[in-house]
């Protein structure tokens, strides 16, 4: 059983987190958190698939691997990526690291760090060292200015933490913080994700149900089809519930993945609905697919699709979009089993449009969560949900003037 | 050589075009046109990869297997897809042919058809059929009102034509005329494109020649990442001219497709620059890649991002996601040793910016017409040019109440 509580990133026992301002925002706001574990913890993270990966990702995969999956802390700035910054990035990234390091006593292959922000701007040194000798201070129950400093362009701060039963009685939570708000694309994007966990769990079983977990949540979300420099999720897991969660194929281990993926679609949701410029949250389901894979595929073009995205902005029922999408998406496709649904409402069923419908499925388009079903017509058994959101006019005019 | 001349698709000798309006269209605009040949013609063309072609598109191929390669007209209406409308759509295309046959004294197997409009719409088959007994009377040197007939959200007709030298001082002549304007993704989209050459050519050597013509011409641009469902291309070569073109390896071959290659050039830009909300056309030139397909393919991940166009839309010189999304677009890329430049500032190499160019750049940006360099950093000897246009709000605007 899994229940939603208060208390964000700081929620399980044994973490505190603290949010606060460096400087590196020009306009003063928070932009820079610190998410610490009173002992050391197991540490998993994904991260991009980008090849033009930013410092921080390349000096968290270094700690990782040399500290063996353990971990003491996270850092992170926002209003600046700290990537195409060449050498000088990496040091100013590995240093961030050792500032921890030296805050909490422990070693700084132990501390992991995220950076969001502007491409190809230097991140100040002083400024980040300053910022993390003030937020070591800090650290507390603070996640709710922890989930604010990540922020870039994100409308709210999206956090979320759950308790979750083991069996047995026994219970332990999960907590997380999340960034968007564009370049969000499936495999990751311009996204950071934090999850804290107070069971105890070996970093590579960790590592397995992280992986699970993203996949149908932080992996299943796109706003504008981008993947950024920088993207990583970080979950680091304590023991301090003493709950103890073994391998894949164990009750606790499902109920730990189960957890994970209720923190990170709770997150994930929250990116799409923060989306820049977004006005509604639309999950596209896809079905009758060959394989899971082309389910997914299919449904990520769909998502992706500027025709179907301004349709759905204007609530125009245009399952014709819908369908040449399908068609184009590179998966096994027949037009004349291909079914679209809008909401309940069947638009294109056995080759031919339902038109007289299209005025009740136009009404419940101009809901805030909308759903889209999406039949391949090839008989196949998969399916596979994507979550978007519309594409307004106004995420152009915030990524036409994002610098300038 | 080649040489620009009026006369658009009919300039070549021999070829009738006529445009009219049947009330397809509710305003009244022309939404109707035909192309014929005087006597029989070699035929090619290429359609929509979309697996959710149109009925036009499935009567096209039948026709070109059933005539063996020879056509004597094109039939074409404006406003209506004639797709996703099952068994009644395949019967009203058929139709179409059937009554330019009857109307020139062919054979319905040697009259092409196309539709672009919206999809899902039955077209009425008294209008068209009225419609091409009209334009059948019509046919004449009127290519201008031919490519007005085509004509959806296009802000402009797009006509060219060019006499071509093929040795001996020989001339023949291309004319050609083309349709935008959403929809448009490489590989074709709701685009159509007819030809009409007054070589003589075999259709196996037409065909050939069509496809290497729009290898880097239609399939080179793009302007919202969609393939539609009714994407066609026609060539028609009637021999009128008395010029012979054989086959790969002879000079009048390579002049055959170089004056193709130019036709469509110059109809394919004229797509982007009247894609829907475009304020610039945008050539992404793509260097250093190891093989022509990654540099193709990094070239329309560029052209695609929503963060591109955004940013040139607004005059940002933002470097950063030309970098991020090169990274992202699954192809050989290294960090290093890549290089971006706008226009001819370069603005990142060797791993690091140079954002005192910036205003210089973005003085650049501000111009109709702009030119973006990405080099991938692999040393590799391959390139490849995408056109594509920029994001505007009032690309949401036009898609978000295209029907409503």
């Amino acid at each position: 059983m899994i229940v939603p509580v208060e208390g964000g990133i700081t929620a399980p026992k044994g973490f505190r987190a603290a949010g606060i301002a460096c400087g590196i925002k020009a306009n003063g706001k928070l932009d820079l958190g610190l998410v610490a574990s009173d002992d050391v913890a197991s540490a998993a993270a994904v991260f991009t698939t980008n090849k033009a990966v930013a410092a921080p990702v390349v000096v968290s995969r270094e700690h990782l691997a040399e500290a063996k999956g353990l971990a003491r802390a996270v850092v992170v700035n926002s209003g600046c990526a700290n990537a195409c910054t060449g050498a000088e990035g990496l040091r100013v990234a590995h240093l961030m690291t050792a500032e921890v390091a030296r805050a909490l006593g422990c070693e700084p292959e132990e501390v992991l760090v995220a950076s969001t922000g502007v491409i190809g701007v230097s991140l100040d040194p002083r400024k980040v060292t300053d910022g993390i000798i003030a937020a070591a201070d800090a650290l507390g129950d603070h996640h709710a200015e922890a989930a604010r400093s990540i922020m870039t362009t994100d409308p709210f701060p999206k956090e979320h933490a759950v308790k979750v039963d083991a069996g047995n009685g026994k219970t332990f939570t999960i907590g997380g913080m999340a960034k968007g708000s564009g370049m969000i694309e499936p495999m990751l994007a311009t996204m950071l994700g934090f999850l804290t966990c107070d069971a105890q769990v070996e970093p590579a079983v960790l590592q397995r149900a992280l992986v699970e977990a993203c996949d149908t949540t932080f992996n299943a979300i796109t706003v504008d089809g981008e993947c950024s420099t920088n993207d990583s999720v970080f979950a680091l897991a304590n023991g301090a519930s003493g709950v103890v969660i073994g391998d894949r194929g164990g009750r606790e281990y499902e109920a730990l993945v189960e957890g994970l993926r209720a923190v990170c679609l709770e997150l994930a949701l929250g990116i799409v609905r923060g989306g820049e410029g977004a006005t509604k949250l639309v999950s596209i389901h896809v079905t009758g697919a060959k394989t899971y894979d082309e389910a997914k595929r299919a449904a990520r073009a769909i998502a992706n699709s500027l025709l179907v995205k301004t349709a759905i902005h204007g609530a125009d029922p245009n399952w014709g979009r819908l369908v040449a999408v399908a068609g184009r998406a590179g998966v096994a496709f027949e037009l004349s089993g291909a079914r679209v649904l809008i909401g309940d409402t069947v638009l294109f069923e056995h080759g031919r449009p339902f038109d007289e419908r299209a005025p009740q499925a136009a009404e419940y388009l101009k809901g805030k969560d909308v759903r889209i079903e999406v039949n391949l017509g090839t008989g196949g058994p998969e399916d596979a949900t994507i979550w978007t959101c519309d594409l307004s006019a106004e995420y152009v005019k915030i990524n036409a003037e994002y610098r300038t």
